[in-house]
C-alpha cells in the first residue's frame, strides 16, 4: 500500500488501517476509544468536538444536498457523544468558475438545516482553487457540543443490551449513486439526510439508559456495528428481517449487487440501550418524525468479542464483516 | 459577479464581499464583529472557535509545508481572541493516487507543530476523491481555545494605541510563490509559518493591555490593518521605514511588482496595545524566538474612521487600501 486508493475513504477496512497507521500512530492517546466525537474536559463541563469533510457528487440529490449533509453529519456525530450540539464552523473549498447561485443555494440549505438542528454556524473560511484543482465545492464542518451524559461511547455496549435502529437503511447512498450514475429510477429514492437533535435529546432528557450511539454513514450499519463490537469487545447479532429497508432501495441494491447493510445513511442512528429501557426508548424515538420506523434489530452478547452476525431471513447465520474494497466513492 | 473567481479566495475586497453576501447575510448575528475566531459562552467559560482550509501549492516549500501551516494558522487564529489553544480537529481531502509517504510526512509535521503550539489533535476525518477531482491534499483544521481575556477583538483598537508587528513581512507568500513558479532564487526565502502560542500567552500572562490582535495572512498587513480600522472605526498610520522586510523578500517583490504589505504571512502577529504598555510588550515579544525583529510600526488615531495610511520612506503619505483583484492563489 503505497498510494491512496478510493477505498481509503470508503469507511471500511482500508480506511481504518490508513487512519491507524498515519494519524493515530501520531496523535492517538491511550484514552482514545474510536468514537466519532472527541470529548474534552473544560472546568466542570465536558465538550464534544468533531469534524467531517463533505465531497459528495452530485451536489444536489433527491432529499438533500451537500449543505444539508454537512450540517446534519456533524450534528449527528456530536449527538453520538450524548452531547447537545452548540456551534458549527463551515469551511468551503471552491473551484474557480463555480456559479455563485449554486453557493447561495447551498448556504441557504445549511442555514435551514442548522435552524432545524438547533445549532449556530459561527465561524468559517473560504478558499478558491483554480479550475480543475477541485470539483465545484467541498465543505468541511466542525462542531462543538456540551456532553449531557458522560460515558455514552462505542466502547460502552454491554452484553444483554438491545440494538435499536431508528429507521430504514441504504436510502442516502442509493439516492446519491442512482442520481450520479443516472441509473434506474433515481427519483424514487430520497436521501434520509437529517439532523437527529430532537430524537436523541428526547431520549437523554427522559433518562433512557443509552450505552452507545453511532450514525451509520460510510460503510453503513456493517461498519458501525463492527466498530462498536470491536470497541466494546462484545458480540452482536442482528435479525435481517427486522432491519427496515424501503422496497425501492432493496430492489436497487439487488439490481446493482450491493449489500444494503454497507450502504451509507445520513439521518439514522444505531442506539444501544439497556434491555429494561428498550421499549421506552422505542416509544420515544417513534414520536420523532425521523424515528417512526424505528425497530429493535438485534442484541449484544458477551462473546466472541468483536464478532457481528446476521440471522438471515432463511434462518441461517452469517458473519457481517466490515466492508472492504472500493465501495461507493463520494457518497458524502 | 455570477461565478467564483480566484480573487474570491484571496483575502481582499472580493472575498469580503462574497462572505458578506453569501454567508453573513444568512448566519451573521448582530454581535458578530468580523474576528478570525468566534467566541461562545459556556457556563463561566468563554470558548474561542475557528476553522481554516489549506490548499497551498506546492505542499512543501522552504520553511514549512501544508501540515505546519494548517496547525499554525488555526492556532494563531485562536490566539487573536486572547485564547489559550486547547484542541484541534484535522480533516483531509485526498486525491486518489497520492503517495502515502507524502501523507505520512505531512501528518508528522502536524504532530511536531501541534506539540510546539501546545495543542492536541483530537479528532479528524479522511475523504478520498477520484484522481483529477482535487489536487493532492487539502486540509481543514478547526480549533477550540479558552479565552483568557475577554474583549480582545479587532473591534477594540482605540485612538492613541500603538501598532506592534512581531517581525518581517512577506516571507511566507514569497517563499510559496517563488517555489511554485520556480522564479528567482526561491531557496533564499523561507516561509515564517509558526504557531505563536508562547509569544502571545507571555503577553497575556504578564498583563499587557492588548486591545486587538490579528495574524496578517492572506492579503498581508494591508488586509489585516484595514479590517481592524473598519471594525474599530479608527484611523491608522504606519511608518513604512519601520516595517521589517527581509532584503531578499523586498527584492523579489520589487522584481515581480508586488506590494509586500499585501503578501501573506503565517507566523506574524499585529498587536494593538495601549500606549503605556508598548515598551513592555516589545520587550516581552522580543524574548520569543518568533518575535526578535518586533517593532512598533505605527499608531491608531481617531479619524478618519476606517482609513489606513502609510508614511513613505520619502516622507509622503499614501493610502493603504485593502488589496483587490487576483492576488496570489493557493498561498495557504
Amino acid at each position: 500500500m503505497s498510494r491512496i486508493l478510493l477505498s481509503h475513504g470508503a469507511g471500511g477496512r482500508e480506511m481504518a488501517a490508513l487512519i491507524d497507521e498515519v494519524f493515530l500512530a501520531r496523535y492517538g492517546d491511550p484514552n482514545r476509544v474510536g468514537d466519532d466525537s472527541a470529548t474534552v474536559l473544560l472546568g466542570s463541563h465536558r465538550l464534544a468536538f468533531t469534524t467531517d469533510s463533505y465531497v459528495v457528487d452530485p451536489l444536489f440529490f433527491p432529499g438533500g444536498d451537500i449543505g444539508r449533509l454537512a450540517v446534519a453529519g456533524t450534528v449527528n456525530d456530536l449527538l453520538t457523544a450524548a452531547a447537545r450540539p452548540l456551534v458549527l464552523s463551515a469551511s468551503f473549498i471552491l473551484e474557480e468558475g463555480l456559479e455563485i447561485a449554486v453557493l447561495q443555494t447551498i448556504a441557504e440549505s445549511m442555514r435551514e438545516t442548522a435552524a432545524e438542528a438547533g445549532v449556530a454556524i459561527v465561524t468559517g473560511d473560504t478558499k478558491v482553487v483554480p479550475k480543475g484543482s477541485a470539483d465545484k465545492v467541498f465543505i468541511t464542518t466542525a462542531g462543538v457540543g456540551l456532553v449531557l451524559r458522560p460515558g455514552v461511547s462505542g466502547a460502552a455496549a454491554r452484553p444483554g443490551d438491545e440494538i435499536i435502529l431508528t429507521g430504514t437503511v441504504g436510502d442516502h447512498g442509493m439516492a446519491v449513486l442512482l442520481t450520479r450514475e443516472k441509473l434506474l429510477d433515481g427519483e424514487a429514492i430520497m436521501s434520509d439526510a437529517a439532523p437527529l437533535t430532537g430524537l436523541v435529546l428526547n431520549l437523554l432528557e427522559e433518562g433512557v439508559k443509552i450505552h452507545a450511539m453511532r450514525d451509520p454513514t460510510r460503510g453503513g450499519i456493517a461498519s458501525a456495528l463492527n466498530e462498536i463490537a470491536r470497541q466494546s469487545q462484545v458480540a452482536m447479532e442482528i435479525i435481517e428481517a427486522r432491519v427496515p429497508v424501503a422496497p425501492a432501495v432493496a430492489a436497487a441494491c439487488e439490481a446493482l449487487g450491493l449489500d444494503v447493510f454497507q450502504v451509507a445513511n445520513e439521518g439514522k442512528m444505531l442506539i444501544i440501550v439497556a434491555p429494561e429501557d428498550a421499549a421506552k426508548a422505542l416509544f420515544i424515538i417513534r414520536r420523532s418524525p425521523y424515528g417512526e420506523a424505528a425497530r429493535v434489530i438485534g442484541q449484544v452478547s458477551a462473546a466472541p468479542a468483536g464478532r457481528v452476525t446476521v440471522k438471515t431471513v432463511i434462518g441461517t447465520t452469517r458473519l457481517l464483516d466490515p466492508p472492504s474494497g472500493d465501495l461507493l466513492p463520494r457518497i458524502c
